[in-house]
């Protein structure tokens, strides 16, 4: 059966396309999930053409569908530079930043990312379309949504519009302090499920409700396992703990997480449950999304808004 | 003219043994410096014998001049492992806790680092040479000896006791936030006095006096550079201002720095003077004393009380 009977309900490619990774759905035109594909060709690493780099990819996909993409692929390293959108947006104000193009018989739609340009600022590029796909499930929502990870986000929703976020260093912090700095001689990443380990609860506490100040934390991790024997596998999880209950702490002290706040969390696994575990320490009680489903129902709905399906 | 003959005089070599340099200054009786010599021989890269590498450096010296170190070289990564020795602690009890053995010719002692067992405890192996050093040349100082370095120290000094410290990982972060980190490209080391430039007054300002919690401040410094355009020489200084101030606001917290509390700063160069304007910026002037004086002096301290002098 060739491509073209075998996905002939073809109707959009949606992509997330970040630093580190790349995936892709073929969707129907109800934005039901034909086929997925990921590459670990994300932005950083990508050393042919972003063009090449995704035909491979959809190789065996309609070759004339169109595609919409989010994330880092919109960046000045990208495929092709987005200018940011200024915030508070709607993801009609998201979709009418899109930018399109054609590469050979495809029409390419990339999706802004948003900047705040009150304050210090702040940037975001992909979240802005898991918001989407938040709103587009929940058009009433309004409270937080928290999207941890490498550079965490908390990101402020009333009704249907993103008002304002701000972004913190949480999860390349935690990669440094516990395979670069010395503190990974006190560490050890053996496989455990931070969260459920013992030492996870009394680290989120110390910052986040003790609420010592994170940089007097750091250097008592190596004193725990030298003086005091931790095994250096629950030691880790304080780290973990220490860190997470930093970022609660930092973004409570700048008013963004109020008692009787709605939060929304999006993450899987393992450290969407950490920060479920953490925010449930601190009071704060959270309902978890799935991130790849926001991020392509984000996708499906700006890409009805903006034409492309 | 053999170097028995040049050095008739010599009666201690003094070693500071770090983990990234060794440096050794060959004294006379009343520790005057006879000669110096300085390697990248510290213990994180020593690969052959302790012994052997400081036998090379001493080699132009009287082979059966006792030696007294400190630092690192005292750790169970050194050459021989020294006991802490509990703090509080005077002059007195740190040379009674000194390892003395003999290689070759040669006696040598080692100082003992200190711990804290109280709180969460703390410990530190070199600086307490310093302080007794600074004891030495001040008996009546009572108040805070600050030590900036990869591990800053903060050290309470009470009428010629050391009474506590606490420790930080600030240069140690530094250099993974400016180097590692994704604020990598945002920042860069032009060679300029970072302290001088416009941007760290603000830095210091923004976690010390706004008190800003310190993990809310990280991506700002990216935000400045993409979006504000901030020079990224002078972005370097911010995120030092910034680092430098947060540690200062994490001591503050912790009751370690009071107004009125006569302060000295161990540093030379750039980084003590960093220091210096930080402390001045948040009311806490500081006097300087010079480091590698201090060791010196007190090394020979420890040495009489040690009998080796």
């Amino acid at each position: 059966m060739p491509p073209s009977e075998t996905f002939r309900d073809a109707a959009l490619i949606a992509v997330d396309w970040g630093t580190s990774r790349l995936r892709a759905w073929l969707l129907d035109p109800r934005g039901g999930v034909l086929a997925e594909a990921a590459s670990d060709d994300g932005i950083g690493k990508v050393a042919d053409s972003h063009e090449a780099v995704f035909s491979r990819l959809a190789a065996d996909w309609p070759s004339s569908t169109p595609a919409v993409m989010a994330g880092m692929i919109g960046s000045r390293q990208g495929w092709r530079e987005v200018p940011y959108v200024a915030c508070p947006a709607t993801a009609s104000q998201i979709a009418a930043g899109v930018v399109r193009f054609d590469a050979g018989d495809r029409a390419v739609a990339i999706v802004p990312g948003l900047v705040v340009r009150s304050g210090e600022g702040d940037v975001l590029r992909g979240e802005e379309t898991q918001i989407v796909g938040l709103i587009d499930g929940e058009p009433a929502f309004s409270g937080l949504v928290i999207l941890p990870g490498t550079h965490s986000k908390w990101v402020r929703v009333e009704a249907g519009r993103i008002v304002g976020f701000q972004s913190f260093l949480t999860g390349e912090l935690f990669d440094l302090l516990s395979r670069t700095s010395f503190l990974r001689h006190s560490v050890k990443d053996d496989g455990r499920d931070l969260s459920r380990s013992p030492g996870f609860a009394p680290g989120v506490r110390r910052t986040a409700i003790e609420e010592q100040p994170f940089l007097a934390t750091l250097f008592p991790v190596r004193v725990r396992q030298l003086v005091g024997s931790v095994d250096p596998g629950d030691n880790l999880a304080y780290l973990s703990g220490l860190i997470i209950g930093g970022e609660i702490a930092a973004a409570r002290a700048s008013g963004r997480l109020m008692p009787g706040t709605p939060i929304r969390l999006v993450g899987s696994r393992s450290l969407g449950r950490a920060y479920r575990v953490a925010l449930d320490l601190v009071g704060f009680p959270a309902e978890t999304r799935d991130g790849d489903e926001l991020v392509r129902v984000g996708l499906v709905h700006l890409a009805r808004v903006a034409g492309l399906l």
